[in-house]
């Protein structure tokens, strides 16, 4: 019988890094060809070009696909995604995949589901069901309802992916793909590996011996305009503050570019002796910069996933993460100096809470790998009530 | 304070006359300016050129998109979408509407939803929260997810769009628009002009005195494959009851070709001394052609809407409109030839069967106009569960 | 050393015929690799689908792309253009071709010419220098400018492509390919297939044994609104003559459907019983079927170049190839049924003419191939004045 | 009789700062009507944003079209063209210009010429018949293979306009429209404006009262991975130098990332006290600064053309102006910092020079107004030769 064939589309960096585990369980499945496609931000520099540890990593790419348009406006994510689709289907059409998986959430994810589903191709979903308020919102529940299999990380998302109508016999509570590499680093006792020497970046290199924050904060869709506002209360904090700080430049999306020139500013009228700015790090060395770091600032989803697991505390601002279920390791802020201040120096006080595996035990690569493999192939279905 | 802009985007001859009064209310509505945007096969000669027909009733076109990509595939259907999605996004830059409006279900609708979502225009959606079982089913409920402002055509309907999750304050059971239509010939005693005068075609040129089949089915998107060997069941039981009959060329879909092929080499092998075809035909003329018809074989939805508001038989042919709310006038049969030609001759027998409102009672383009003129512009929202 | 990998995009039915040689010879060239790439009408069925042609001939397919945008108008050919560009822009970066050809003057292939040069990758046409006055000559010259080499089919176009500006050591008169397969049936002493049993069609099936005529006669773009008009003439001159006639349709163009249009209603109004008509025809077997007929009527290049070296007569219709250079096999005439009639007539009294090789010896295959694996690589050039 | 519509396509700020008066001299026409569509680079904030200029300067817009696709690589370009092809093609069917005119050489501005040609809109072209020696003339050369009317800028480039096998009588030797610009400034006696205050900027802001230099290098298209390279010889010679210098971005092209890294990474390693970094500036006002400077710096076309006009010293840096007709204000260096440095030195000494008409008069916009209200409307044409 030949193997089936599993084009799993990457278009980020941060989803790259969340499903590395599964294109691995794929690539050692018996049954099983991986078809990588890399596509959008996962191929630029100015994101981090997450190709570059694809291939690092070993991943052979099936296509590459360039469909970013320029554009510091909403129209350009959504022409991103046209262009997408227009392109998918030409590539789903020469490499005629068995089941294409899509990941999370981003706006230009939905270019994969469209080009599946309307090819009749099965489609699965990792990480549906979840919550958080914005425009990535209704990006997540309408890829469900274009979904076939549904991979979801926590018992809270299964339910809602039940409730909105799919079949519960193709929902799997698979655990986040992401907890499988905070497994890998949870007994880490120090951190293996000099993240200057082996990242770059620029700004001062801050001795990390005695404890370190880390920040990662991305501008919100739907409050774009404000982007810069947001990202200059969290820039006055650490500036007051004055800590070791390793600051992680944010991910394209429209508004990007209002977080990004709010800190270019910032550093430009302000000297920032304690802080370090890097444009990306491999998912495992993020995870062990994490591990051993006093807190994780921003908006990232890594602090409520990873870092729950990991038992790192995690100053959450805004409404980034809004509804997504916690576990028991973060404080939530307004884009408020003071509150964000305020709620890293009890943070670092307090220090390491215990584990949840409130999305996940580790092993969700292997278990998607198995369900791509069993699965019947099927793309017809209809809404249970 | 001026006016709201309204763009509605058409791209199929049957959306436009589901919606034709809806654009009515909304260009007649003193707060209200119609933005109209004709796009995909609503274009095309091929499929009846609604565009024709939108501008010898009045309306005035702000952008016609081109964007129907050639060929009989469903990779066809995808790239149409990207397209869409690729022109729209630039017309709704150009056009600034303050909200947009998208139609039922078909694949292309999506490159609205699409376009206006990630723009963060507020979107309307008429006619979701109806189940048939197919891709328009995936891609419905998607839109649903997508949508601000639901406009649904039945109890069952404004159900189930609650049920996926939307805020109840945002879903109106509007009825059909296309019974707004349908009421305006309800009380037609006689067919009010010659059909193979005014709408041409070909073929023969039954008299229509003593009664008349009509006839419209199109490709279902999931079974495309088999749309040839589907259409000719329908042809089968139509030559041999010899009938008075008009028959109705299929829209464009995905396997559009194996319907138009297969009625097009039964027409080259069979005499059909008793059958008419037309393209296409006025939405209000083709509702009088329905009131005065025996009745109705085919599996387009206005068989279960506007005939169930007329109380013209239907005979309702395979899964299309699977599991859409009926009224008391349709018959289900399989793609049997003998299954329809008994489903035929019972109906015709019986005659009209009394009208029923499940889908509305005539008022829903006004009521929508007043909503869209009322409704607070919001793009953000978030599950209820 | 590893093989030059040479990219050949193929469009049309047409060209495929034209280049087989071409793609053979590289396949079988020690130093070179295939990429066969097929796009845009290629793939469609209702142009006859040359890539099942293609691969029944034994070529592999390296990529398929699906562009052709559908509409009745010019605006159509653009898009279709761009979204080549887009799509094998991605081709190209996936492939990574040394050198990409492109085949004549199809509007469709400024889309290979295009990205093939912007990104710098060294482009190939074939069969530029040619004159015919309609917009095929604006993109043929563009496409010379866009081009690194030039193999083109007669002396008349060597020099109008070095007056163009070109380096005179990158133009090679290698005559047309599509002389390589007439050379094949050159010595060919009767037609060694029935037509209607290999390839269908439809019409009537008149008796080739005493002689037949051949049409093929495609839109004009230029005056693509008279294109029902224009082949009107041909068909009132084809009805009277009432001789057997094998009827090719048209290719896919702005216009197609004047032309397809006008010969569908033809039909429909008048008997045929002479007339036969096809799609398309395997291009070695077309030219068999040319070789035993006793003229060609229309305005295909095939009249001017491969009936040229067979001495085919020619009745050449209208403008489109109004300054190619000519063999003697051919007479010009207007679109004009009496015109049209009266040379048919003299053409079938006078019989077959002497061969001509003003389009090549039938070795162009081999030379082009040859010239590709020697040629340097290179992109960058500049008008010699 | 109703006006003319003219629709003049603008896709960078510099092609915006040349036509400006050919825009002026379309609007106060009394036979035509301006339709202004801004698209590409033109919109986009990090290229110096034209769109906000233009409306500044009171033109209305009639449509933008966003279609710069990102990506540091040459496939951006292509592709950013395919999508200006589909998305303007739009435009123009929903414009219907009379006519459709397209500015010099940038890649993107073929897809100008293409959607107009391809639709048989009239195409008149500006700046044609030049030589560079890089991608710029292949596109420049195929589009004035495409283009109906040519308004050239010097004799020299008429000749090589006719020689490319147009009609003589389609092409105008109307000078450089940006010519009209420097005639107005031609007279000024000081700085009219202080362009710190009114363009902001960053760095230094040295005393512009004794002299200052300009410096504007764009990437070159055919070497851009060495952009960065040749950018820093020029930084080198500047820092070296050490004299009051105003420093301008480089536009988007494939490569502008090299360069503007290298102008980003230079400054973080090298304090500039006497450099100041401008984005952008009006035409107008940027030739009033050249007026009053010492000598431009680096490969701009404004150093061949107005810089004659004014007298301006030029150092015409590297291969990008290669051929073009010079006046006697320029000096060609190498990308060697000691060339750069000498010819600065030996510029600023000797000082002004004569004024030059080789690219025009000053009434360039005016007399193009006047051809393109009078020329006949036509798109068919045939090589002379």
């Amino acid at each position: 019988m030949p193997k089936r064939k599993i084009a799993v589309v990457i278009t980020a960096r941060p989803s790259y890094s969340r499903v590395k585990t599964v294109l691995s369980a794929i690539q050692n499945h018996p049954d099983l060809e991986l078809l990588l496609v890399v596509a959008a931000s996962a191929l630029l520099d100015r994101y981090g070009s997450a190709v570059n540890f694809i291939e690092k990593d070993g991943f052979t790419i099936a296509a590459k696909v360039f469909n970013v348009l320029e554009g510091e406006n909403l129209t350009a994510a959504a022409k991103t995604t046209g262009i997408g689709i227009l392109e998918l289907s030409t590539v789903f059409d020469n490499l005629k995949p068995d089941i294409v998986v899509t990941v999370a959430d981003r706006f230009e994810t939905m270019a994969t589901a469209i080009a599946a589903s309307y090819m009749n191709i099965p489609l699965a979903h990792i990480q549906g069901g979840e919550v958080t308020g914005n425009i990535d919102e209704k990006v997540r529940h309408a890829i469900t309802k274009l979904a076939d299999y549904h991979f979801v990380a926590s018992e809270g998302a299964k339910e809602r992916v039940i409730k909105l109508g799919e079949d519960a016999k193709m929902v799997f509570n698979t655990g986040c793909p992401s907890i499988d590499l905070a497994e890998e680093v949870l007994e880490s006792k120090a951190l293996p590996f000099d993240p200057y020497e082996k990242y770059g970046g620029v700004g001062a290199k801050p001795d990390l011996s005695k404890g370190y924050l880390v920040v990662m904060q991305h501008p919100v869709t739907t409050e774009y305009k404000d982007s810069r506002k947001h990202i200059e209360s969290t820039l006055e904090a650490i500036y007051s503050l004055d800590k070791p700080t390793l600051w992680f430049w944010p991910n394209v999306d429209a508004g990007a570019d209002g977080t990004s020139t709010g800190i270019r500013a910032f550093r430009e009228q302000h000297q920032l002796p304690n802080v370090h700015f890097f444009k990306n790090m491999e998912g495992k060395d993020f995870l062990q910069l994490l591990q051993h770091s006093d807190c994780l600032i921003g908006n990232s989803s890594v602090g409520i996933r990873e870092c729950a697991y990991l038992g790192v505390p995690v100053i959450n601002i805004g409404s980034r993460q809004n509804r997504r279920d916690r576990g028991g390791n973060s404080v939530d802020v307004e884009y408020s100096q003071d509150q964000i201040e305020n709620a890293i120096l009890t943070s670092v006080k307090k220090g390491k809470v215990s584990s949840s595996s409130i999305y996940g035990n580790g092993k969700a690569g292997v278990q998607i790998a198995a369900l791509l493999a069993e699965l019947p192939l099927q793309f017809h279905k209809t809404i249970m009530y």
